[in-house]
């Protein structure tokens, strides 16, 4: 099957909002074993977004629209398709029930509601209504004779819930292949080397398919297969995610898709009813910011210390005068004095300290910008790590977040 | 001006990348008033990125192609581009050569440079050179009787330079008419608030115009003139800016494109030779973690704490037991006293607290999910606003974070 994508909205076309929505919905495709081959996006103009619409029927057999269902005037993508295909547009009174219950859960009477919005109570004749839990503009689904033509809001809180619950429940419900796949998520190795180590993986692979995605700090490997069931396809999956597992072992923090590196950590350290404290100096608080992400993490982080100047490691975390006049602040002698102090001074079970030069100034030959070195403290046992990394401010300092909740995890396995 | 832009690359169709190109050319196009009617994005395929090209020539004055430059056989967009105008490709000395140097520079002999590299010496016949500073593959123009076509390489940071160092003075010297913006940046005041107070302007503009954009918790507002020279395209930027500020006054941070909200704080305490001291809660470190994007922070930024248990805001706050068990964690009390507690304890001039509750879990009738406070304490005076924010944990996090830059910035420049 064949798909594209138009995107709706002159607020892309003056580069006012990034089109996530494209690339959020490709990747849904591709995993269902759909092939993308255009994305299109036009203005909120008649002409242009009709002409687009006609090029998309004529040469793909799935076209997803996005955007244009608001309740303005502006909002064009319905009527446009609805002539498209020759069509009417007509009242649903479920739809009109829905946008009356919207409105009263924000606490407005069916009075109050604006004019506009029953506009969006017009379906194309026909269609299949796709209801917007998030919103009030509905979904449709248009099928005609060659085509299936999908209408989804724009913003994608509304997009995303719609297309992870009803659409793409009804894509898999098109074709008799069903498709399974696993997320394979590997941190502190580099994308080369997890190609160079798979490479003969993804030369002779048919079926199931491996593609290796980059993020900053991580690979994530997606491993696809096809089969008429979704058992079988679950079967042809398996036996690869265990050869993944054999080959990178412990770099691989997990296999679940939603799972993410702070998740892991936090539930690695629920699991040993261990306690965390925090002590950052170049990330100063980025990586509690993202511990802070996983929901119930009250029950370990004990709590966090921002040490961006020496007085501040000496007075808060206790570094000696000596070390960071000895061996400055960008050391392996301070990232320790760092976490051991943070783990003592708290009485925590689990301490992870970052120091390190982000630049873009401060750099010399000795500690270059990028030098960033990384303490953890678990079971009264020590690991520094040092790390060169490379790019912008930015960039270094994620980069370190990575690497120091990757260093929390792997010492959580090692050392309880 | 017409224009139009062709992504290609097959991750991009795989939605393994997000098109941040696209948003970022229409934008600077806009800038330049040159109007983007279609965003296409094609895979590396032949047939069909000389379809788009086709399509593109007919209905644009300017085409502007990016991605599919690289040395190895799936780079097709110079050999469809040369195709399409019926030119050939050949070799140019200066580009072979700004090669060989980019290898060299990374300690390469030009024996060692990967043949398929060579392939990026060979232009489209009578083309511009846009050299790269940061890649092999160079930027080409080449101009018809009807449309300019532009072709760049896609990894934005190639990209990016090229556009701003190049491509942008090139579009400036065809046409007559030269902009000028500034952008005007709002915090603490609500995109509807800002579209009202600001709805007369908007209906009567002609030259300048003003366009309202969105960020998390933040408006910026871009004012642009037209006119025959960069003087007079000021001059009348100027009387607008000089009405907003009059009736935005303090909500604007600034008026400086590049300037973020954490420079302007940064800034503010550097001026007054200020320390700062943070205190989070709910946000655990983002907000210090902004505030150390600013290079040189370190002469301000005493300490930071993260206090996300009750007993952390104890020890290293001194909030009360009594507080915390009256009025709860998420209260004005208690960001008051974590607030005072950190300066007093810092000995630092200015400090921050965040308190509340991002949820998802939580909530109760009293304190409802996206309830928080931020107080800051200045020149010994306590200040503590409540906030109710909507969205996901993570949505109601960064609102906190800017909301406290924000009243953080106020306060210094109302208190000293």
């Amino acid at each position: 099957m064949v798909a594209e994508l138009i995107s709706v909205g002159t607020e892309l076309l003056l580069g006012n909002i990034v089109n996530t929505n494209a690339a959020y919905l490709s990747k849904k495709l591709a995993a269902l074993g759909i092939n993308v081959y255009y994305q299109t996006t036009v203005g909120d103009n008649e002409g242009r977004l009709a002409e687009a619409l006609q090029a998309a029927r004529e040469r793909s057999d799935l076209v997803i629209l996005t955007g244009g269902l608001g309740p303005t005037k502006d909002d064009l993508t319905k009527e446009v398709t609805a002539a498209a295909v020759g069509r009417m547009l007509v009242l649903d009174e479920a739809v009109k029930e829905d946008i009356t219950s919207y409105f009263k859960q924000k606490g407005k009477n069916s009075g109050d509601i604006p004019q506009n919005n029953w506009k969006q109570a017009m379906i194309i004749e026909g269609a299949t209504v796709l209801r917007n839990e998030n919103g009030t503009a509905p979904g449709l689904i248009v099928t005609e004779e060659d085509t299936t033509l999908i209408l989804l809001p724009g913003p994608p809180n509304e997009l995303v819930p719609m297309t992870e619950t009803q659409v793409i429940p009804y894509l898999s419900s098109l074709s008799n292949t069903v498709f399974y796949s696993a997320m394979v998520k590997l941190c502190g190795i580099g994308e080369s080397q997890v190609e160079m180590e798979i490479a003969d993986l993804i030369e002779k692979q048919t079926n199931p398919t491996i593609a290796p995605y980059a993020k900053t700090g991580e690979v994530h490997l997606r491993v696809t297969a096809s089969a008429s069931t979704q058992k079988e396809a679950k079967e042809l999956v398996k036996p690869v995610v265990k050869e993944l597992k054999k080959r990178f072992g412990q770099a691989i923090y997990t296999t679940k898709e939603e799972e993410t590196l702070e998740d892991v950590v936090v539930k690695a350290l629920l699991k040993r009813e261990l306690t965390l404290v925090t002590a950052e100096s170049c990330t100063a608080g980025l990586l509690t910011g993202r511990i802070v992400n996983v929901p119930g993490v009250s029950e370990v982080l004990k709590e966090g210390f921002v040490t961006y100047t020496n007085k501040a490691k000496r007075k808060l975390l206790g570094v000696s005068k000596s070390t960071l006049k000895t061996y400055t602040a960008v050391s392996a002698q301070t990232a320790k004095e760092m976490v051991k102090g943070a783990a003592i001074g708290s009485d925590s079970d689990v301490a992870i300290s970052i120091t390190g030069l982000a630049g873009p100034g401060g750099g010399t030959e000795e500690i270059p910008v990028g030098t960033v070195f990384i303490g953890c403290y678990a079971n009264e046992k020590v690991t520094v790590k040092e790390f060169h990394f490379n790019g912008s401010r930015e960039k270094i300092r994620e980069l370190s977040v990575v690497n120091g909740l990757d260093l929390l995890r792997r010492c959580i396995m090692n050392h309880y």
